[in-house]
């Protein structure tokens, strides 16, 4: 028998925590609500300490996502695809930014190896990036396995504008709880 | 409003052309069906030209998978992740292989920046590679993505065994067919 559905859902919470309707207007204010949703989501047991969203241009909300690896039984179910996927099904696009508007990702932590393409594909034009994979791995012991050597210049080259270590300190400690907490999301 | 479902699928007529019941014993066997999906999901112009399967070590098939791109709007549905993920819903695991039991992914070209990484998480042993990415690129003109220098070394590392230029002259075949035919899935 051949599986032929794939179902991924955000935790119940999520419509509680996020407030769709303010705007978001700078990167502190994106950065700090995927390092909220990464807090968030090791609060509620609900996956692993990692949180992402997408924003246009003049910072309306389009999408969350938090890990939800080991609830879903899904290793591809990382934030960034989470956020990606679910924006792109909002806007009804494979490609956000094709009708022209700017398209933001927040995310608490550098994008591992499979994120890191994943947002090639999505159609985003600015990346914001809180922790370090230095910190994933250090803190959380999470691996983000090999990318491109310069991997933010490949970015830029796509016409994908990378900030890296906004809010780090904040990222890092939902990070080091998580680590200290014993927890296996 | 926030988007918390994502929901994709596998098009009806796997379940006709998908024999899940024999044995793939060899390479062969199984790049064979990768290449056979990629042809069929442009036949049916359900997505664009790629196909994936995964097997375990014996060669029993365990999921499919195609490109779901443009039907879905979905950046994610890559063959390779649709295969993956399936096959992790059926065994009940997001890493593959944690059962000890060995897994090989047949894919029909070289994965993207994204699929590259979705593999190294999702627990095989084995990845089986048809199409190089310069093909893809000349014959269909899809961007495979920036990969780490020495990507094959860095799987090897992981534990996953490569094997490239399998049938590859038949999956070029559905690849030019594609690039020919002026579909823009």
């Amino acid at each position: 028998m051949i599986y032929a559905q794939l179902h991924l859902t955000l935790p119940a919470w999520i419509h509680d925590e996020v407030d769709g309707q303010r705007l978001y207007p700078d990167a502190e204010s994106r950065i700090a609500l995927a390092i909220q949703l990464s807090r968030r989501n090791v609060d509620h047991r609900s996956g692993g300490p990692f949180g992402a969203a997408v924003f246009t241009g003049e910072g309306r909300l389009v999408g969350v996502g938090v890990n939800r690896v080991v609830p879903h039984n899904c290793s591809v179910a990382h934030a960034e695809v989470m956020a990606l996927a679910t924006s792109q099904q909002r806007v009804q696009s494979f490609r956000l930014n094709q009708s022209g508007e700017r398209y933001t990702l927040a995310t608490s932590a550098q994008p591992c190896s499979m994120c890191y393409g994943a947002l090639i594909w999505a159609g985003i034009d600015q990346l914001l990036i809180a922790a370090r994979a230095d910190d994933v791995q250090q803190l959380a012991g999470f691996d983000e396995g090999p990318l491109p050597a310069d991997w933010k210049g490949e970015l830029e080259n796509g016409g994908i504008q990378v900030r890296t270590d906004l809010m780090r300190d904040h990222a890092r400690d939902v990070l080091r709880d998580y680590g200290e907490s014993g927890l296996v999301y």
